[in-house]
């Protein structure tokens, strides 16, 4: 008897190659011990959170004992939640965010599902620079949806803005972009998404119809250069922004992020009330309860991004050393270097060899390269410098 | 320009009476004080949380600097919140609940979502009887699901298991019931209960698909005269109970609850695997962090039913001083007393002149009758009675 829909039930046959690395990796961790184990293959980001989540829980105790201290709130979140939110953005965009601007979700993911909920018709189509986050494709066929992925520059990942031009169609409801980038960490120039807006304000012109940008930005704070990343809020007026706080704050599985509607959309009521009904009725409700109170005691803080810096730097050097091509991520927490052979399912499969754990390209779109994730102890990243040079060199 | 899809766009502008109340309500507390509005429109549970609340949060900080403290986990949620539930739902429901048959939602109403979400193609109905907690209609509709109310027998809202059987089709996916129930606060009988699995299964046999019985027992705590909650996982093998801690524990705005499939179903990994995947691609990801660890803490505590229990029977007392008629609500928070006038609205409206805010039964799909949250303070209570008289003598 079929238990699910036909959809989720094709979807679980598909291969997902960072399930598939999780289960290699439990395997070759139980053989031979997790230290032996070079898994750069999830993006759990492990850097503590700042002192202040300690101390804020203990805050939000003193009330918990209250009636409604835990109880609803407006779907759109606690008002000190909100406006703390719109101060760090207003600071964060270098443009006033007002308030009533700011939607707390539950986490980006969330922002997204709400978002796509409030104004996708089904057969919209929803155009995202590839390689992308594997999970845009769900989030957009959740309501309908469907994802358009269009290939960014080779190996520099820069947008190509005109092969996304070509994709736009009478259907294209909104542009994604994640910005520093999962998988690559590119950061956007603002050249780069002046252009951008550019193209989609034309076919705005065209069709008549509103055209989203939306913007989805977990890593901001995890910038180690110190580039720009240019506020969308000043370069288009029908831009969202979404955004976590999942590992400013590795607070990833708390479930606390924000949607900011551009204040200078015109008219912008409707779509804000909209992602407030659609957080409501997708069973959302509100945004944790705990996790706002907790975000309003830390908001100014951050985790310690010297110690991702670090990691980036010695896994730039393994790769140097084994003589593998990359272009250096600005920001994030994932290098995309280019497979050394065409198939990089095939370059991952012999990685497993050396007991290093990657994802193939193509599970984000774009075959030919793989993904590491650098959030993992130094040890392990200097110790996997042998095995990454001898597979280099067996090919 | 239109910002959100039509769907979202038509809902928005539906009457919700809820909503409306909620506005008039600040309008009337503004000009008489909040001290001399009677508010039974909202079902906001007001008793303290258990002691628990507080020392849990403090138990979570301790950990909280710590690296993943916070961090990603399991979709399906941490192992020992999982057993902690498998373990109370398997005292409560007097049937083995294994750990692997639970997941960790946000909320009942999340949960409710993620099912929906993988199991219902579009077009799917889903049976439920009226009157019926207003949100179900959405969340069966996000995924182009279409709920099909069947009014319960007059009064008494008994479930009619005739009528919902002449409501079957082979389009239907579902039947969703709410027990102890919002709004009529009816706990249905194991007879009632066994009568609609025997039509359910002659369904099954008939289709040759699926039928699930979803069973939303988020009050199934609040039980005041103790009489039997049956338990579905011993009456229909596809059963799926969802729940939440939002009234068990004073925690509505924490979001959290579960979804537990049947130990009995047949081959159930389809679906389990089912609705974690659909958690994840929902943006829930994971059910909140810090209240699944506080949840850990308390799941064996309640909070003070006798607060809950004296205010039903001091409603009941002005109801009767009134000379309104009612069902004696069983469990849950609310009233749906009949409507003195047969236009449920106006007389809801006649209401507001004395200060007493209350919802319509249309709003819940079935006129004729009002529902009246009693989660409000006492004091609220008895000085309602007088207004509640004057208006039943001014008809």
């Amino acid at each position: 008897m079929q238990l699910v829909s036909n959809n989720i039930r094709e979807a679980m046959g598909g291969a997902s190659f960072i399930r598939k690395m999780f289960e290699v990796g439990i395997e070759l961790k139980k053989q031979y011990g997790a230290d032996n184990v070079y898994d750069f293959s999830l993006g759990n980001p492990d850097a503590p959170p700042p002192a202040g989540a300690a101390a804020g829980l203990c805050k939000v105790a003193e009330t918990a004992n209250e009636p409604f201290a835990l109880g609803y709130m407006p779907n759109a979140g606690y008002p000190e939640t909100r406006g703390a939110i719109a101060g760090s953005l207003t600071r964060e965009q270098g443009v006033d965010v007002p308030l009533s601007h700011v939607v707390v979700t539950t986490g980006a993911a969330g922002a997204i599902n709400v978002l796509f909920r409030a104004v996708l018709e089904s057969g919209d189509e929803v155009v995202c620079p590839a390689p992308y986050f594997m999970e845009y494709r769900f989030y957009a066929g959740n309501f309908g949806g469907v994802l358009k992925p269009v290939q960014s520059r080779d190996f520099t990942f820069e947008l190509d803005v005109e092969a996304i031009e070509q994709a736009l169609t009478p259907r294209t409801k909104a542009i994604l972009i994640n910005s520093p980038n999962n998988p690559t960490g590119q950061i956007y120039t603002r050249a780069e998404l002046e252009a951008l807006a550019d193209v989609m304000r034309r076919h705005m012109r065209k069709t008549g119809k509103v055209l989203y940008l939306i913007s989805d930005e977990p890593y901001r704070a995890l910038n180690f250069d110190g580039v720009e990343i240019p506020s969308l809020f000043d370069i288009y007026e029908y831009t969202v922004i979404v955004g976590s706080y999942s590992k400013t704050l590795s607070l990833a599985g708390a479930r606390i992020g924000y949607l900011a509607v551009c204040p200078a959309m015109p008219d912008p009521m409707e779509l804000i009330n909209g992602v407030i009904m659609t957080n409501r009725i997708l069973g959302f409700v509100n945004a944790p309860a705990i996790a706002q109170k907790l975000l309003t005691c830390m908001i100014d803080e951050q985790v310690d991004l010297r110690l991702y810096r670090e990691r980036r730097d010695a896994m730039a050097k393994v790769l140097d050393h084994a003589g593998i091509r990359y272009n250096m991520p600005k920001g994030a927490l994932y290098f995309f270097p280019q497979s050394p052979i065409p198939d990089d399912a095939e370059f991952v499969n012999t990685l497993l060899k050396e007991r290093i754990l990657a994802v193939p390209g193509r599970g984000f779109g774009t075959p030919g390269y793989f993904r590491l994730a650098f959030c993992v102890p130094m040890s392990s990243i200097e110790k996997s410098a042998e095995g990454f040079a001898r597979v280099v060199r067996s090919l």
